[in-house]
């Protein structure tokens, strides 16, 4: 009986396993992710996550995962849940932990600690209409990490770090432009 | 005694008042973020929003916001929780949503529904360490939104539609690129 290694809480022969089905035929590395918000009352929203596509498949979530969001009371809210550019710096934090976690399970370093404390800074001018903002978004995001292994180095820590920043399609999506076509549908 | 004016929600004299307190001092539109991420296990990780800095003062949310994320299964996780780039996706949603709904209020629109479908496409070949990857992050991002009010025209919601993309926080954040500056502390 054939014993899987797990690293990290990663099946290390499944992600080689994924690595070479991508390395075979590309269409096994594209996703489409998907998620459907619906306003309820002032600043509350509800988001659900149920399905994607994968190799232009359908794939339903094990479970639908659904998330309120909202803003603070200085922001008119009534706090019951994050609101949306907190959303996006908690998955800048995932979004590290996942790529930090895989790839050290794939070089063998065990890991015992993770963590990432993002935070970014926003000028809300723009947002309620007023001149002088200097963006709508974070003018800049500023993570700080800090991991433990009992094995790995620092130096291999520190080089992990740099290639997950390369590599992490949320970093990539802050730092860099992303198209977004955006329409709305008018209904009586 | 005064009674508020509240539209969507929303409590439009404060509204009011909030942009006054901006033209007065701009750095009443100064908010610093924050979320905090702690590796569990494999893709497991949770993250907290507990306070943020709003003016430059430290203020804590009413309660703290805990949220799990976690990869599907295909991504060698547990589906303990949305990903990353499913919680860029929602938050999209939320900020478009609260945008719409705010200058809704304001402009006296009564809205009786609002939704997003928010969907991106991503290609994991660099996640994963191969060559041939368009980019780690999404490619393109598609958002279907409807919308229903009592006496706003289909002009007007169109209008506001364009109005919110120029002005949504996390549509600047996806759309442009944000500075993001990543350290680690390697501890023993």
């Amino acid at each position: 009986m054939a014993i899987a290694t797990v690293r990290n809480g990663v099946n290390v022969d499944q992600l080689v396993q994924t690595i070479n089905a991508i390395k075979g035929d590309a269409n096994v590395a594209a996703f489409t992710f998907r998620a459907k918000t619906r306003w309820a009352e002032g600043s509350t929203s509800s988001a659900e996550m149920s399905s994607f596509l994968h190799a232009g498949r359908h794939q339903s979530h094990s479970r639908n995962h659904v998330l309120t969001g909202c803003e603070p009371e200085v922001l008119l809210g009534r706090d019951n849940g994050p609101n949306a550019v907190e959303l996006v710096l908690a998955a800048l934090g995932f979004c590290y932990s996942v790529g930090f976690v895989y790839n050290a399970a794939a070089m063998g370093y065990e890991l015992e600690e993770l963590e990432y404390e993002v935070e970014g800074d926003l000028d809300l001018r723009n947002f309620v209409g007023l001149e002088g903002g200097s963006r709508p978004g974070f003018t800049e995001i500023r993570v700080s990490s800090r991991a433990r292994s009992s094995n790995a180095s620092e130096e291999q820590l520190q080089e992990l770090c740099r290639y997950v920043q390369d590599t992490s399609p949320v970093k990539d999506i802050i730092a860099n432009p992303v198209p977004v076509k955006t329409s709305l549908e008018v209904i009586d």
